[in-house]
């Protein structure tokens, strides 16, 4: 649980200029120096009408679960930015500017990146495929995670065991406040799929939107657990977007949600 | 082009309650009596968070492209929902009603529904999955089409064709105002992607939300074409969702945006 001032607020009060006055970009700027980021600190940006849309419930945060931040966490004052990818979310923030360029900061243009899946590193640096908009993440892509079976869970097959059902679960998350519709379970590689629990811990915020992650879980049949090559599960947002089958590589890594297996 | 008055504005003047006070959902009822449906007229519901957000742009629309509406369209006045399963659009719209619950009509009920790939008519009425509102599709997912090639055309081969490339073409939509980042073509069952030209015909509203479709292009060699026995098309939105590859059967057949094949 995070505490802090709404971001629109704060720019508000300060006077942030108009789009047509050049206020495009609001940038954040940290206070550390990483290896390898070519002499600048770590920084980045978002655009302006999403710094300035309350629905986002974007904050200036200074507390965590009811105490100040601890330094691991960004004290005195970082950005959460909810539905948004991490990197955006800067730890000991130092400076906010409002621009009408993007972050020029290394961090910036080096991370949070998905490239189409023929750019390896070599054309990214050749072709400027690090300066191109369209593949910065901001909002996540659906997705979800198997938490149990845990890695090198054993479970004896006793006529204890074999009695009673053995509950997967885990949970799963999309960006934007797009809530969890549907989260489904294969064991049998995709041939079907069973229906999960969803749990939403959390109540949407007034405009209907969903920060955190749900909880799924699924009763099986300890027999069918044994059959299973694999467990595989797959998310559903309220847009109706789903997980890929397969992995879609990207010279990152990142956003490359597939369906998590076991 | 659409024009009309924000439905949010007519709401307030109107003084519709706070959701503390029941005004969960903003029903619409046309004048339409259709065959099957129960003897009532058709109806669809969204919710008051939806319909109040001024970043959506919802209209009651009198008029399309500088005329005022056909008939076919829903003269005198429809509702305008961008980004929105065409479903919610109600024709000929006579009532609005703000209630607790969700619209009544037969065809919300019947109609506009993602089930899970497993339900089947049968089990759709037996298990009351029609009433079920994580079914319901409200917000789009990414999609994409191929245009060009279109049905049944004939290209000669000869030595001024295979001088020349030829331009691959369609559109992509994503719902929900988000921006379509990125089109990829195959022309090698998915072993490789081609990245196209994308042309966004509109400038996003002031919240940053792409309520049209986009076009995309790509040029290839015409020897290239006579190699590939399918040319396949998939969009990428700016929250990375992207289509699956192989169809996910639905009841319905909504929202199973696969990759699109020629």
């Amino acid at each position: 649980m995070w505490r802090g001032v709404p971001l629109c607020d704060v720019l508000k009060r300060c006077g942030i200029y108009s789009k047509k006055h050049g206020a495009l970009n609001v940038c954040f700027e940290g206070a550390e120096h990483l290896p390898g980021g070519g002499g600048c600190k770590y920084g980045t940006s978002i655009k302006k009408e999403i710094a300035m849309d309350p629905s986002r419930d974007i904050i200036l945060a200074y507390m965590q679960n009811g105490e100040l931040l601890t330094p691991d966490h960004g004290f005195p004052v970082r950005i959460i930015i909810p539905g948004f990818n991490g990197g955006r979310m800067v730890k000991w923030l130092k400076r906010i500017i409002v621009t009408t360029k993007e972050s020029d900061s290394f961090y910036y243009y080096r991370d949070n990146k998905v490239f189409p899946s023929h750019v390896n590193l070599q054309l990214a640096n050749a072709e400027g495929w690090w300066y191109n908009p369209e593949c910065a993440i901001d909002e996540l892509n659906i997705n979800s995670v198997i938490t149990r079976p845990c890695h090198k869970e054993i479970l004896p097959i006793n006529s204890w065991t074999t009695r009673r059902p053995y509950t997967l679960r885990g949970y799963a998350y999309s960006g934007g406040g797009k809530k969890v519709k549907r989260v489904e379970v294969t064991m049998d590689g995709g041939e079907t799929w069973q229906v999960c629990t969803v749990d939403h811990a959390e109540k949407p915020n007034k405009y209907g939107k969903f920060w955190c992650w749900c909880f799924w879980s699924l009763d099986v049949e300890v027999l069918d657990l044994l059959g299973a090559k694999e467990i595989a599960v797959r998310a559903w947002d309220e847009t109706f977007n789903t997980q890929p089958e397969k992995l879609i590589w990207n010279l990152l890594l990142m956003g490359s949600i597939t369906c998590n297996r076991e």
